[in-house]
């Protein structure tokens, strides 16, 4: 059993296959995505993150999490809403994460 | 980045409405729900908890979260079939969740 | 409040029943079941893990939650695609899951 970083993110369905390529092409060996609502207060107004949403999860290393963490700041962050947060766990069959 | 709580609750659909009115009043900024099934062994009987569940997350300070937990513990955890569970994450843009 | 463990098993839909019954079998109270898509780099050539999965995810002690790993490890490692990983988590109501 190895120590690896469960990421986390969950942004507009619109977004998913370009975040995939995204995060492939950043060193990730697999993610999972998952359906999910959402809503967030400072949306009320306009909208824009009630409904659909996609939820990716990505198990990795420390680094290429934070490589990911610090490309989704720099592309999505500031144009769309978007939630991302990791955190360590201790996983079985390392040598597909890496 | 900062250290947030993201607190998991999984429980019946039917409580989804109130129990998302609960936690935006208790000053959570949002949540992401999705559709899960479960079992647990005390249900085996009387099936209450077998079937069609929802799961909502919340990320939130620790103080927030601590509120929310000792809202559920009284407000629903004698009468209602249901997990929560929280744990520390870091989370990117975290001006949104507080 | 008690500390314990989650414990999150990312397998194939066919395996859902028997994995169920197997973390029954070695202590577990209950699990939570949702639906996932997934990919991983490893499966890009024969497509095995591709499309739908499950993720299975359950509240147990680290004693319980290390002995399924190792089940897991033993029954299902070397013949099927699986993601497992646990991390610690403070629950409310452990009675439940204990």
């Amino acid at each position: 059993m190895t120590q690896a970083y469960l990421l986390t993110i969950i942004g507009e369905e619109v977004l998913e296959n370009v975040i995939e390529k995204d995060i492939m092409a950043l060193g990730a060996k697999g993610f999972t995505v998952s359906k999910v609502t959402g809503r967030s207060q400072s949306s009320v107004r306009d909208n824009p993150w009630d409904g659909e949403n996609i939820r990716i999860e990505i198990i990795t290393s420390e680094e290429i999490c934070l490589k990911i963490v610090q490309h989704l700041k720099d592309k999505y962050l500031e144009r769309y809403p978007m939630i991302t947060f990791f955190h360590p766990v201790t996983v079985l069959r390392m040598q597909h994460f890496y």
